[in-house]
């Protein structure tokens, strides 16, 4: 891996910022921009959510003074967003007001025509958890996030490049689109996917618990998004019905025509290579494509530092371990670590692993 | 995590076997059996493939003598299982025969009348992988897997006997069914959710590539499977339709219904809330529920023994890792580990990583 540069622009230009709605998202916010020197003060209708928050350093209770407020950060639910948009524009004349929603042409319509709207520029932080409240808020949730910055035309430089030092603050990695492009594009790669994975989990409600322990980890991964928050992710799809209908059309033809061909292979077969076809057309994280990659299988001893020593044992071969990840048996009570590596590594590291193994757990030499 | 029990069974009654398809499957369970003291013949009608094999340590390519094997296992393409089973049970007169093929009614079905076929009973490891050859072979595929024995009530002790001590043997928790209800619950926990991904990443073939820029993590996990290959897939489907048909036919009902009420907030919570319900009703694999889980992300330094290093940090700081995720940013080059740990331990671990990272690195003291 590359050296990260270590020089961080100044964030002055956004200190102070004023955060409304000091949930997960805005109290981490909050915790990102005060660990780089940004004053942030914090307001939220309920006072407990405000006051955990200030607790966990995402920033002060005090007012601030109105006038020199240079960003506000609108961290509110959805159906609030425009309304406390136009009050933050009012209230304090002097700052760029964004919000953190989901969805960006709704907002941008319901916005137009207000005063000083040039100073509004939509963001969308594309980070989450299953938890809601600024109980879990850290300043790490958008490390390694991509933060969407929805310019319109009408916002002058100085909006967008406040716009842009916060996703940077926040340690995600900033691009922009405008509004129109930024909810197609959530519609195809997070609304639909989010809606295919709660049709597959929602099946599961009639499958008997005995067939449901032969479950592996496919299934898992497909499911994995259903578990999010019903109430918050209808309010997401109710304010992006349009593009999500056009793309769930689409996805009915494709199951219908399935159905009906469900005994022609080569029906099947289309579908399926299509399916593999657009899998492939997701951009890579790592620098190898997945196909290049196996998967060594090692059982994770019942030792106080085993896993540290697993670990020092494939970099001491030399292994660059690509991906890694952790299964619990919960039938037999103890975990595996899968660790991807290069298929050339594969039986280098096995070897590794087997020579530091004794009677089958990891020996300290 | 409790001790695992360190002594295992003998297996021989299941030595000398004899291993039909040096494939992925075939070739990861000779090795297996041969780590475990079974004594493996390999047969492959591709002579390279079985060479490949043996090399590997997953058998020899000697003849064996007929009455002397006790174990058949056919791990041929699903459509030759039934022919190449046949002849097995004619040639090995003393052989329990059974294959690994993934649906299990439809070879029954076949098998039905046949001569010895008390002496056939299958079998379906729940492991895979991307790559399909000798090549990748691995004796611990099947370690923390699932192995289904579908007996029938024709089936003596002593058949069945040698059948699980075959998934003992692969490392495997093995359970039984019969084989229409492992190829229903295939069906429903595997084949749909096959399906699912399938359809969603197929949508992604006419997904403009700035908008794919801006994928995370969620279509990445709902479209994994997709990635799988199309052949195999379409010879698994066409085995098991009947099943895997009653169910698409409730997820048209379940899509349909959506796209006509995508504006009635009501019907698209209703939707979302069964999703959520199907998907906690997955068995868990690790102690907790997920819910009690938050995760910690950290950079990965750019030094070696950086990763082993961080370990030993999270593991003397009493830290319990419940899960581990690697992720890539393709755009910086460099890497970021997801830490997933329980809610109170957060913040334990998160300062413990932060004392010993100096200037954005790990320290080694």
């Amino acid at each position: 891996m590359d050296t990260k540069e270590l020089s961080e622009p100044s964030f002055a230009e956004i200190s102070p910022t004023v955060i409304v709605g000091a949930g997960l998202i805005g109290a981490s916010i909050g915790c990102a921009l005060m660990s780089r020197g940004v004053k942030v003060h914090l307001r939220d209708s309920s006072t407990a959510n405000a006051q955990i928050a200030a607790a966990r350093g995402a920033g002060v209770l005090e007012r601030p003074v109105q006038d020199e407020v240079r960003l506000v950060v609108v961290a509110t639910p959805p159906q609030d967003v425009s309304e406390v948009v136009r009050i933050s524009l009012k209230e304090f004349p002097n700052a760029v007001v964004t919000d953190v929603a989901s969805i960006k042409k709704q907002i941008e319509k319901e916005l137009d025509g207000s005063t000083d709207q040039e100073r509004y520029i939509g963001s969308h932080p594309m980070a989450g958890s299953a938890h809601t409240g600024p109980l879990t808020a850290t300043s790490d949730l958008f490390e390694d996030r991509t933060w969407v910055v929805t310019a319109s035309y009408g916002n002058p430089d100085w909006v967008v490049r406040r716009a842009f030092m916060l996703g940077t603050a926040a340690g995600a990695r900033t691009v922009t689109r405008s509004a129109t492009e930024h909810d197609r594009a959530v519609a195809e790669i997070s609304h639909v996917p989010q809606i295919m994975s709660s049709l597959t989990a929602a099946r599961l409600t009639d499958v008997p618990s005995e067939d449901l322990q032969l479950a592996g980890q496919g299934v898992r991964d497909v499911t994995r998004i259903a578990g999010s928050d019903p109430e918050l992710w209808s309010q997401i799809i109710a304010a992006n019905t349009e593009e999500i209908r056009n793309q769930l059309i689409k996805v009915q033809k494709d199951l219908s025509r399935l159905i009906e061909n469900l005994d022609d292979p080569r029906i099947v077969t289309d579908l399926l290579s299509r399916g593999r076809q657009g899998r492939k057309a997701l951009p890579a994280r790592a620098g190898k494509s997945p196909d290049q990659l196996v998967t060594v299988t090692a059982e994770i001893p019942d030792k106080p530092g085993a896993m540290a020593n697993m670990f020092r044992v494939a970099e001491e071969a030399g292994v660059n371990i690509e991906d890694i990840s952790m299964e619990h048996d919960v039938h037999r009570n103890f975990g595996f670590l899968r660790i991807q590596v290069a298929i050339e590594q594969a039986d280098i590291l096995r070897s590794a692993l087997r020579q530091h193994w004794e009677e089958g757990r990891l020996s300290y030499d």
